[in-house]
């Protein structure tokens, strides 16, 4: 590794981020219905993508992404896993129980709940594919809960 | 599915995204080292985690999350994948082109390049554990570049 980017280019973010789901039917059900997530774009049998702030959450059906190929028209690199990944939404405040209260209603299992040691407090659940998603309180990494919100 | 959520609970944002690697002293000298994420914990041979924007992008060796267990002091569910994953980061403006030349003058293959139908455009590669990563321009998905880049 020649040389450092941290002078020169700020991060200005997450833009896009990637969960796979071999049933996206199921998948479009809980984050686009249950939990209510803005639908950008989908293809059927291929893929959902979601709105989320400013990233977008991209759900993939894998065995599609697996097998792309970069003679495409739009070449998008093949990608594609197996397993459960973990994905964190922002929930300032009061929305942790909010969440909760909500997962609960609709019989979706609290699989783990911790307060962390500066106070911030997450909740854990699953999604119907597996992947272990969280609520959790933005100033578990210092972020304001307000600035967060907006 | 009984309720959504939509009109109570606004979501925030993508407070954490994860990455799987399972050699993490490679991963730290490609996201800590050349890419200049910002270091914000890390533990050896667990994971490391890097600021970015408002997401904290979560590195961990799968072989440790997949195994760890809800009966710990912080009893944060299992997970972990094999295969590649998919990231992108935001790169208002020009930006794509800068890093695409960081990159380059790294011996990193560029190993697509896409210009959207909305004019946006895309570059990608890979980390050393083999995720496909992007820089984008944000605008690819509506976003205020002035607003992404702050």
């Amino acid at each position: 590794m020649k040389e450092q980017s941290t002078d020169i280019l700020p991060f200005a973010g997450v833009l896009e981020t990637t969960i796979y789901a071999e049933n996206l039917e199921q998948a479009k059900a809980f984050y686009g219905g249950l939990l209510g997530l803005e639908e950008v774009t989908a293809k059927e049998g291929c893929h959902v993508f979601y709105r989320c702030g400013t990233t977008i959450v991209l759900i993939f059906d894998p065995a599609i992404t697996k097998s792309q190929t970069l003679d495409a028209h739009l070449p998008v690199p093949p990608h594609g896993t197996s397993g459960a990944t973990h994905i964190c939404f922002s929930a300032p405040g009061r929305q942790v129980d909010e969440w909760k209260a909500l997962l609960q209603k609709n019989d979706i299992p609290i699989e783990s709940e911790i307060t962390w040691p500066n106070g911030a407090r997450s909740v854990y659940f699953r999604d119907p594919a597996g992947n272990s998603l969280e609520f959790a309180q933005p100033r578990l990494w210092g972020y304001d809960e307000k600035d967060a919100n907006e």
